[in-house]
């Protein structure tokens, strides 16, 4: 490599949007390529609410590899960040920055060390796929980087490798991870079924429940399932290639009803499979259960979908509204339902994009305090309310792919030193 | 008919155990005459904890066909119940008793009405297979009053009819309900795999779990399930028969980690099928979760199960050691978690068998606040405690099948008005 000394440190930043499976993905057929049972369809999220920033930079001063996440340096070994690495390195085209004087060439890249660091916008813990955004980042800013020319189908493919779900957060809109046959996995990658634009009326909130369990994790999990589940080849084989191309058509002709049935069939018979595991596996709680007889009432009642709801590994509950107004009624249920605790302000239970807490006339505890019973319950006792099972919510929709950052104020390394700002 | 005048009152009085299905029943394939879509396996428990005793008597004065529950008379009109009485009367043989100088001809059978009272020894609505023991001993009473010459076998496939898992309750021991071919359920009935002195080192422990939600009815569900989940029909084909035969020879070599295996597996199948329906139904709640969670984690330690877990349509938990030493542990576990409220002594805590209590040390409310935490969680800090979550423990074990009541005082109904005393 060619530059005027050892001291420049080159730098790229993206962010990346984390995705929710309508179609879920449950099960692999090869653990270290991460190839699944079966092709799965998500919606991306909006990036402004839920995402991930990654700062990837190379500089010949670095000595290894390294890596911080949410700003505590984290080990690179595991064999899921060695394979991004890997691929993308042997991907790596020549580069060079006249102005700086920098000449990185194919070969260059294999010595070079990466500095990585990566930030989440919303809780780790909170189950909330960061795993999907932080790989897909990685992946996404390593590529322009190193001036990668694969496009985001084949950069899905590798981000894959880091956490199968992470291939889906390479694309805005609707997303679909094709399993793919090929043995090495190269076919196993996802492609956009349509952009966030195409169906905007969407509304997305995120019940975020309050959980005394300790979760399984999703990896671990799924290799349970296929080991032991006696439905989940059946699901996999028989139900899910049906699903797949009836929510590709819902999509494509924006059929929120079909969309909303199958979602939501889908999330249970995912939950069914992790319940058909030996030793079964629990994620949604009697407060998951409540949001999805919250829910499938309010269906009933107005004959038609107007909320579809979706679990992923944890109890937290994706709630997708047909529109915004359903979107205000949907909160207005919530809130009547999952008060929040007398120490927590109305401001900071719902975060994401609060102007639907104002188009649902909720501006304070008090318009909290005065919710009506919804009508789907009218003449019924059973009106419980459950306050403090909810910790957040949050409101978001569906959302664009991943972006370079530009400014070089979001970087999160230091442009001369090339360690965490 | 002959008798000297019309105050007669002939009666019957028997009592019948309630039974839990290891191997599950859920779906029929005809609604009306109730036959499954698979076999089911059950245990019988022993009726001197959990039973129905129904009187059955018939006069020249009774103007209709009447039936008390539990003491409140409720109405005869309902299919299921004309099912029953129609089939039985059918069958009916003369009787004649010289001494009371009665006489009732086949014939007579047809125009004569019944009085029917039924009561059993545990709480109707805690979920408990109330209706299985129920329709059992409806059919065995009146089979007796009427001098049917039907087997035991042949009067389930009655008893199936008027609740499809009141087949399995006219056995003791472990009980087969083979699914049958014909169209009109002739050969939908029950077997006995072995009686209950086969394997007497089996214990049970029923969790009754405190439940905030208004539970489907399993008929409604098991409806829902057939209509809508695209897993049913997979087990009911697939998965079912060979478990069938792996729990008939389970029994058969008293083989209890398979026994257990097989009981987990197919309670959790049987759930994941009701969360594969449409709206998803939700029997088990957080504490059945957890219950599961901490048989499952003793099992793991000790490397080899100590105790099987099956749950019915509601939330209690039904579990079975594997002999009395294994009791004693699982209580002493039972009552760390989940320690009666400050209200409760623990005499009324735990019913049934209770010196199982005695073994386990546990004679006040003192012993249990001095349980130690099991050897499974040493270490682990989530030993959280869930006091109130159960509402009580019956401790029993595998019972007798159906018994005459020769004692007159056992009647439920009056000997000379034939209404309920």
């Amino acid at each position: 490599m060619a530059g005027e000394s050892h001291n420049w440190v080159l730098m790229v930043s993206a962010q990346t949007p984390t995705n929710i499976a309508v179609i879920k993905y449950w099960g692999k057929s090869d653990e270290t390529l991460i190839l699944p049972v079966n092709d799965s369809i998500s919606v991306t999220l909006d990036p402004g609410h839920l995402c991930t920033t990654t700062t990837v930079a190379v500089s010949p001063s670095f000595e290894q590899d390294r890596m911080w996440l949410n700003g505590k340096e984290i080990s690179l070994s595991g064999g899921r960040y060695q394979n991004c690495l890997r691929e993308i390195r042997s991907r790596a085209s020549e580069i060079e920055d006249k102005k700086k004087g920098i000449r990185i060439t194919k070969k260059d890249w294999g010595k070079l060390h990466l500095h990585i660091a990566s930030y989440n916008n919303f809780p780790t813990a909170a189950g909330l796929a960061s795993s999907a955004a932080g790989f897909a980042c990685l992946v996404f800013a390593l590529a322009k980087l190193m001036n990668v020319k694969e496009d985001e189908s084949q950069l899905s493919a590798i981000a894959r490798q880091g956490s199968g779900s992470a291939c889906r957060s390479l694309f805005g809109g609707f997303v679909k991870w094709i399993m793919g046959k090929e043995e090495n996995g190269s076919d196993s990658l996802a492609v956009q079924l349509a952009d966030e634009k195409h169906w905007d009326d969407l509304v997305i909130i995120i019940a975020v429940v309050s959980s005394r369990q300790k979760e399984t994790s999703s990896t671990s999990g799924m290799r349970e399932s296929v080991d032991t589940s006696l439905l989940l080849q059946h699901r996999a084989k028989e139900v899910v290639p049906k699903r797949i191309s009836q929510m590709e058509e819902a999509i494509k002709n924006q059929d929120f009803p079909s969309f909303a049935q199958l979602t939501c069939a889908d999330s249970n018979q995912f939950h069914a499979v992790c319940l058909d595991t030996s030793p079964p596996i629990f994620y949604m709680n009697d407060t998951s259960h409540r949001i999805i007889s919250i829910v499938e009432k309010w269906n009933r009642f107005e004959e038609t979908p107007q909320v579809a709801y979706t679990f992923d590994a944890g109890p937290n509950a994706v709630l997708i509204a047909r529109n915004r107004k359903t979107a205000t009624l949907l909160l207005q249920r919530l809130l009547y339902y999952f008060p929040p605790n007398p120490d927590t302000d109305v401001d900071s239970y719902i975060i994401g994009d609060k102007s639907i807490l104002k188009d649902a006339g909720l501006e304070g505890r008090t318009d909290v305090e005065a919710l009506p019973p919804p009508p789907e319950i009218k003449g019924n006792i059973s009106s419980q309310k459950y306050q403090g099972d909810v910790s957040y919510f949050i409101c978001t929709r569906p959302g664009r792919g991943p972006v370079l950052l530009s400014d070089e104020s979001q970087a999160l390394l230091n442009r001369e030193t090339g360690l965490p700002n």
